[in-house]
This record gives C-alpha cells, sequence and structure tokens, in this order.
C-alpha cells in the first residue's frame, strides 16, 4: 500500500481545498494511505502531518484558503532545510508528494527532488496564473471574477463623479492578473511589466477618450508595475481629470472558488493521482489547448511562461 | 462604406452585451456602419433597429441581458417571416449579419441564410453551452457559477438539517450545465438527458454515502430530466433520509457576466468582425481546444455537439 | 459555577452560528460552562451535547447553517418527548437554556417551560421574521438580500425579453420577507397573506404598466399564497403579455448573514447572558424601536405579530 | 402645480438612485414636476438639470453610483457660488430642493438656505453615517457588507498563512463603519477615530490571543486612524507574528445598495416628499428609534451624531 503526501505551499489560492479534496478521494479509492503535511514546506521539515481520509476532506469544495494552511518557509531555502524535508519523506516511505502551489514552490520542489527518491508532482495552484505548462492555474480565474466585481463597484463610483480610477492589482512580476481583468472590466489602458507604456501614452489615451465624450475611465495596473501615485497626479495636471487610485490588495486571494477553479482543481488532481500510480517522473500537471497534460517538473521551472500581450491590445482596441 | 447588423435571440445568456459593444467598437474602427436590430428575428422582420456607435454601447461590458432585447419570434418559423427578414436586409444593404444567440438562433440563421445574399455570422451565446463548433458559449460560465453559488447556500441547511437535497437546473435538453455545476458543488449523482440512471441507483448511492457517514448529500438534476419530486419522495421512502427540492429557475439567466463570460464576449467579437471583413462564407465562432476558431454555419447546425460524460463519472468519483 | 445550554431549532437562518459564537464566548467570560445540544430539541430528548468554549467557536461568524444543527422534531411535541427533555436538563443541571430560532421553536420552549426549573431565553432566528415581540430576526436581514440578489438577475432577462415574472418567495404564512423583497425590487405587485388581492385588480395594474411604457414587470408573491402558475396563465391571457414564474426555495434559508444579521445576533446574544446571569423569568430577547428588550417568552407565544402593510402600499406607489 | 428640484451632492452612496426614483414618482403623483439638477450644486451653479419622469427613473433602483451624477464643488463654497445657486432656485420657480447627501451638503445646503427662500429638504445618503438626526443613513449598509464580505476573503488567507491582517476601511472621521464591520467580522481590536487606543495595548491582545490558541486576526482600522503600516511593523516586531495590511479603497461607495438601503432610501423619499408638499420649514429626514421623522435642518448642522461605543466594546468582548 503506497503512500502519498500532499502539501499546499506559498501563497494560498481559492480552489486549494478542492484540489485536496480530489486528490484525497481518488487516492484512497485507488489504495493509498494520504498524508497531509502542514503549513507548507514547514510540515516537511517538522514532520507535522496528519492523516487525510475521504471524510477528513467532506464539506470543503466550496471554502477559500487550505485546510494544510501554508506559509512562505525560509528555512526550505536552505540545503539543510532540504535534506530535512527528503529526510521526512524517506521516514514516512512517501512513494509520491503532491505539492498544490505555484512557481516559487515548484522552484522548491525541484530543489527537493535532487535529494530525494519520492517522487514529486506539481498541481499549479496560484492566483497569478504563472506557471510555466499550463494555460491557467487553480485560482487565476477565482482572483479575475473577485478583482472585477470590485472594480464594477469601483466603476460606479467612476462614472457618478466623472473620475478615472488607476487599480492596482495583484499578479506579482507578470501581468496575467491585469490582462484578463483588464480586458474584462472594459480598462481604457492595462499596465503589465511585460510591455512598458510612457507617461505620455497613457495621459493621450486619457485625452483622446474625453475628446470622445468619455466622461470616466479605468486603468488597471499589474502591482508595482509603476508609481501609481505619481501617475495619477501626472494625469490630474495633463488632462484635467480628477483621478482616484485604488489597491485591490489581499481579498483576491481568498473567497470561496468559482466553478471553473474548482474544475481545473479536480482535473488537475485526477491526473496527478493517475501519474503517481504510475509513479515515475517528477511533473506539473496542467491544461493546455483544453486538454489535462503534464510535463517534466524541471522544465516547468527552467522556463518562463509566454505572456499574452493580445489581451492588452484588445482591451486597448475595445475601450475606444 | 459595409454596413453590419447586430442582433441578439432566443433566450438572453449574460455576455450578451459585452459581444454588442465589442463587435460595435472593432466594426466601427474598421470603418463599417453598425445597426442593432431589436427584439430578435422581430426586428428583422419589422425592420426596427437603430445606429450603434462606440458611445452607445459604453456602460454595458457588464451588464446581464441584452440592450437590443430579444424574443423567440413565432413569425421567423415560416417562410413568409423569412423571406421579410431577407428583404429588410437587402433594403438596408446589409453585407453581414451577426447573430448573437444559441442553437435554435443559429438554425433560424441558416434558414434565413439560404434567402438572403448576406453574409450571416454567429456568435454563440447560451448558458445552455449546446452549440457544436464551440466548447464553451458566452454566458455558461456565468449561470454554472450562479447555480454554483445557490447550491453553495442550499448545501449549509442540507448540513444544518442533515438533508438529501435535489436541485434542478437549467440545460433544456443537454446536461452541460448539471455536470459542471454537479462536479463544482460536489454532488453525489448528477443526472443528465445523454445517461439515464435508474431510482434504484440512485437510492444505492444515498444508502451508500450514509454508511460512510455523510450526512447530507446533493443531486443535481438537469430540469425535466426526471420528476425529481416523486425521486425524493421514493429516496424518502427507501432510506429514511429527509429529501428536499428546489428548482434554480430564471435567475440562472441574468446576472453580471463573470470574467470568462465576457472574456469570451470580446474574442469571439473580435473573430466575427475578422470574418465580416473578409465578407465570406456564414459561419459560426468559438473557441476550440483553447484557440478561437470558426466553423461553417450549417455545419454547426447540423451536428449534436458531443456531451462531456466523463465530468459526471468524475463527480461521482469524488463524492465518496 | 452554572451551567447554561444552547440550541438552535427549526428551520436554520444565517447568523445563528454568529448567536452561538457570541453567546459561548460571553457566557464563558462570566464563568459559565455551555453545553451544545445537537440537532435541536432532538438533542435534549436523546441528552446529546458536547461543551463549547471559545476556541470551539471560532471560525463560524460568517458561516451560514448551524454548527449545533437542527431538526424539526416530532418526539417534542408529544408529552412525553418534553418530559424527557426537561429530565435532560435536570440531569445535567441546565440553570438556563437558550433556544435560538423562531416561531414554532419558541412555542415547544414554552410548552418545556412549563415541565422544567430551567430558565428558558429565546434569541429570535428565523428568516420568517414571524416573531412577536421583535422588529427583526436573525436571518431575515440575509434572506432579504438573497432573494433581492435572485430577482435583481430575473430582471435582467424580464427587461430583455420585456416580460412579466411572478416571483415566489419564502415566508411561510406570513408576509414579511414578501413585502421587504418586494419594495427593494421594485415590484408592481407584492402578494401576502395578510391581505387579499383578486385576480382582477393584478391584471388591472399589468394592463396599466403596460399603456405607461413599462415593458417588464415583477410580482413578488409569498409561497403558497396563492396558485401563481394559474396566475401567470391569466396574466398571460387577459394582457397578452409573456409571463413567467419561478420559486426562489432554500438558497434563501443559507449564505453567509449579511452584517445586520451579525450584529443582530451579538446583540441577542449579548442581552440573553445577561438575562441568564439573572436567572429569572422565561423570556424572549428582541429589537423594537431600534433597542435591544426583551419580553415574556409566554407573551411572545400568545400573539400575533402585527404586519407591516404600509410597505406593501409604499411599494405600490411607487412602481408606477 | 409646484416645482420639486433633486440634487445627489458629495460623495455618491449606494441607495441615491433608488431615493432619485422614489422622490420622483411620489412627487410625480402628486402633481408636481421634478428636476433634476445635475453634477451636485455644480448643476445648481451653472442651471444644468433635466425634467425627471417615472419612466425616466425606471430600471435605477438596483444600481450603485448616482444618474444625476455628484461632485465636490468648490465654486459652492463661496458666497458668489452660493447666490448663483439661489438665483437658479429662484429663476426656476423651486418651491423645494431635496438633497441627497451627507454632513458636507447639508452644511451647503444650509448655507445656501440663508439666500433663498426655497425650501430645502436633505435626504441623508452617505455611505460615512456621520448626520446628526438619523441613526442610519442610506448606503451605510451597502458599505458595511461589502466591507465585511471582502475582509471574509481576506480572513480565509489569515488563517491559511497564520497571520494577521490590519483592515483600514473607509469613514472618514468618524468610526461608524469600522465599528459595525469590525464586529460582524470577529475583529479582535477596532481602531476608531472617537477612542485612542496605543500601540502597547494593541500588542497586548495579539499577544493575549496567541497565548489563548488564536492563529490569525483581524484589525479593523478607519482609515486614517494611525499609520497602519508602521503599526504592522511594530506588532511583527513585538509578537514575531506575521502582519499585512491591506486598504478596502473606493470599492466600498459603489456596488449595487444592499436591500436595507434601499428600503431606507424609499422610507426617507416619502417623508421627504411630504414635507415637500406641507412646504414649511428646512429639514432632514432620517431614522430613530425606528421611526422615520425629520429634524432641522439648522440643527442637523450644528450637532455632532454621537458615537457607538458599545459596539467597539462588545466587539473586544467577543473576540476572545
Amino acid at each position: 500500500m503506497k503512500t502519498i503526501a500532499l502539501v499546499t505551499s506559498g501563497g494560498d489560492a481559492p480552489g486549494m481545498n478542492a484540489a485536496i479534496r480530489a486528490v484525497t478521494r481518488l487516492a484512497y479509492a485507488k489504495g493509498f494511505h494520504v498524508y497531509g503535511f502542514e503549513k507548507g514546506w514547514e510540515g516537511l521539515i517538522t514532520n507535522t502531518f496528519h492523516k487525510l481520509t475521504p471524510r477528513s476532506v467532506g464539506g470543503i469544495i466550496h471554502l477559500g484558503g487550505t485546510i494544510l494552511r501554508t506559509s512562505r518557509c525560509d528555512a526550505f531555502k536552505t540545503s539543510e532545510g532540504i535534506e530535512k524535508a527528503a529526510r521526512t519523506l524517506a521516514e514516512n516511505r512517501i512513494a509520491s508528494l503532491i505539492v498544490i502551489g505555484g512557481n516559487g514552490s515548484f522552484k522548491g520542489a525541484h530543489a527537493l527532488s535532487k535529494k530525494t527518491a519520492t517522487q514529486i508532482i506539481g498541481i499549479p495552484a496560484t492566483i497569478d496564473n504563472d506557471v510555466f505548462g499550463t494555460n491557467e492555474t487553480i485560482g487565476f480565474d477565482t482572483a479575475v471574477n473577485t478583482a472585477v466585481a470590485e472594480i464594477d463597484k469601483i466603476r460606479d463610483t467612476a462614472v457618478s463623479h466623472e473620475r478615472i480610477f488607476i487599480v492596482e492589482v495583484m499578479g506579482r512580476t507578470r501581468g496575467f492578473l491585469a490582462a484578463a481583468i483588464g480586458l474584462a472590466v472594459g480598462a481604457e489602458t492595462i499596465l503589465v511589466p511585460e510591455a512598458e507604456i510612457n507617461e505620455a501614452e497613457i495621459v493621450k489615451t486619457v485625452k483622446e477618450n474625453t475628446a470622445k465624450g468619455k466622461r470616466s475611465g479605468i486603468i488597471v495596473a499589474a502591482e508595482g508595475v509603476r508609481n501609481t501615485s505619481k501617475l495619477a497626479k501626472t494625469i490630474e495636471k495633463e488632462t484635467g481629470a480628477e483621478v482616484r487610485f485604488s489597491i485591490l490588495g489581499y481579498a483576491q486571494r481568498g473567497g470561496n472558488p468559482t466553478a471553473r477553479s474548482r474544475l481545473l482543481a479536480c482535473l488537475f488532481a485526477e491526473k496527478a493521482v493517475e501519474l503517481a500510480t504510475l509513479g515515475k517522473e517528477n511533473s506539473i500537471v496542467g491544461i493546455q489547448d483544453g486538454r489535462i497534460t503534464h510535463i517534466k517538473l524541471e522544465e516547468s521551472c527552467s522556463r518562463e511562461k509566454p505572456s499574452n500581450q493580445q489581451l492588452v491590445a484588445l482591451a486597448k482596441a475595445l475601450a475606444t
């Protein structure tokens, strides 16, 4: 009877619980034991886990966060930490470790894979959608919808006051969230790390829109892509428009997962358990061109996911 | 200067307005005139339309329903009706007619295509997701999420009262909605028109789940697939469980579109305007294997979309 | 050290968990033991309870349903059942029993009060808002908002199709839900049990509205107040309008409580624990004219809450 | 035939549209003309208005923002501006001016009242709830619920990461929003302008909670009440906990109004139109102790609404 271990790592994402439930139940049905390590890599270092059963993962499919809890674990960035985690896997005779997390977690998993015989399988779950090897990650659709709902509310006040709003959304170093959110809310300008737009161009767009009769506007910016407070002042000065800015913040990480985030969680879990049954390569699962797939863990970690600038361009073409 | 006409037909779906906005603005940018016919085919029969401009379609990307309104039009089912619509297209020199609707609307469009030289392009928008030639229709994701949010609420009371709930969702003659919703809410049983499940099997599942320690349950049924009121009584009698049933109803057709329904609307509109620019075949646009595509209108109308029984099977495997 | 017992009874209502949390923590801070009986009166008959502590009621303030579960208990309607419950209270030396529920639960509590020395305190929690002695019950505001959000979605499709919708909402034998919901959605007609409206009048209102240029409409009906399916047909026949009907159903009972339902839960709990500390009369707590109050349990059970027909009249005056 | 004028002023609040609809329809039914001035006081200075009719205010009861638009108008702070507005009222023979807004708007209205014979009636609509003479303003309940829903999402990630979150909510110079939101989300500490809490006390509460076994926490702060970024660092340093902070921002001003905000809008409008019919004193309407009331405009402007520190105390007692 093989034992599978589960861990959620890095920033939490809505749908992680749906993935925990699906992995546990499918693995259990195949006769595996399932151990859930707590608090991300920390649980592997401290050997802290509990057994998961079909009953213990009941009633969680719709809940945000992760019942296994998670952390950003500094100790795991040292070779001592990684070796300790590898010993934990060996001591508990873990055949396959399923890591539910994002890019950073998979890099950690890759480092661990060099020190352990345990098979490692990644399930991409991060609101940032920045994992190479999958078009979409668990949680991304939820975060997009959360932000869109917030900005729909901001639009009410933008229109009533005839204001321009600059809204910062999450996404770390990538613009996947900003692009999808910006297109869905009808943003005039989307600012992403992958493409530079200078202030003059932003100001020009605002002026053109005003000339066309638009009396309010939304600019969506990936967090940290530029100084939005300063940008607001520049636009005010150059165009005479009232400009406000808002940072959406941590609410984007939480909340009940959307149907799509749950669906991906179920499908990714199914593939991950299938790979665990085969027991071979270290992999991450994903969805590519509408199909559930998997690639080597190493490949995912060594390549950068290409950006989708066509969404940004389409949003600009549409917000006229 | 070519003229494009737009019409929304059949049952409304969230995201239709986002598609109207996107078609109008992209077509306008290419120098087309855009006419919006009112109330579905009825507007083509009565020659009732107004000009759409980038400004007149502002502030609607996030709104459910359709600003062009829609109808199920009996007159259009007669050859007189279709010929009258064809004359309307000719009189107004419509180069391309873009029909935003579902299966029934495309069958009507196909009948019309035989009487007119106007190019006809379909944009699939229906909560039922039953259009051949696209994996997903505009509005489907919204309806799924609306139903999932409702059933999440019903689960609260199901768990508190330790009850089984049978919930009827929409979907007409197909089980796409029921399958996606059922998987996302963790339903024990999903009843779809494409696969028969007898009462004995449903009762057996309830009994097995009770034996495993589950104290509540959700059965998701496509509307009309069977007499759920009678089914409720049978389950009560056979298992001793309290059973309630609920019909989700028309709220599934409305509400602000999700990000994904808006995104599909934008992408479908882009492809439709591209096809209108080429001005050739009667087509419907769609998304297949993650790519925006198009197939012949005739092909879409003559074939039946295959069902996704693997979601139903996966849901069953997961609800243990 | 006194012991307080808690039970949730009858239909569940959003905010019950917030009340359980608040009672437990406030009572615990005063040095009481707190026992939570399970599954409503059934737990008192079977002597099934567990100890509640500040930690065991953590993380539930925002959850619908009730962690103590509930039931409609037939055994409690017999004198044997009531006597058994009274013995449970005596055996466990329960000083005060706090019953979180609605009208029916309080009638049961009143019957129990005649057989026990334990003080009984009612906290009104029911979506129906039909408890004498309080302007508002825990859960009412949530159910109203759930229904309003649903009908806002139905309005999208009503407007797009130019239809009349008849929507049945909950409320058992009283029209509090229908009146508040109808006013908030701008319903043309509200049908409540407390006031009869004949079909001719409803038809007349639809005709008048059509004459004024209204092209869609919402009629809100308390569940069971009349045959809405038949009413739909009559309106269709008499006015030529398309009419559809929808029953909102059990989702109204669930979902995360609104801020107001949580606030009432906290304030009612505070008063209930204060009454338990005094340890005197059997009472129910409530809010009257903006103040937290209490009246005798007997009085609440023997009188009928007056209806608020002025909301119905105001809704009618506004929907012109 | 008397003419009533309507204006929305200051920050927008959800439910303003419901109030515009209700005032217009009720006034129209009494035979009044109704003029809607645009963009707050600016419309009175520039004499910009349009006639409102029962049809022109249809379909807006559920929409956030204000169809009359609003502004913070500097010109109205000068005596020239006020005199210009008074002339606009005289020229258009406005019998009663109904101002839908908050504290600042009423101060402006009071200044205007000294220069005009037009009766001025205030309808309190502001998310801040800081108007003397009413327990609750239109929009307050919506803003509370929006913030509570956001913080429920933040709690998911707080629990998963075992973090303390400091969340800034709106409220300008008053703590009404923070108190209601904090109680409803189960905040450990609520920071309001009306009561000072020093850092040592906040740190002590975090330490005590950790000692009790709480592994996450929420601190709700009224915007600007203190440097929350600095506070986060202090707590991190003193307790070792991970602390994050988030500013909820402008989304709190928008969104569909809750049922309660719509209900208040309808009831306040009814009273305002009644006062306009009487045509006497300058007043603001309100709800006090559960009853719709009115007080003199001057009184509302000259007194400060008392704070509700008991909610803050209750929240603290409950979050143990």
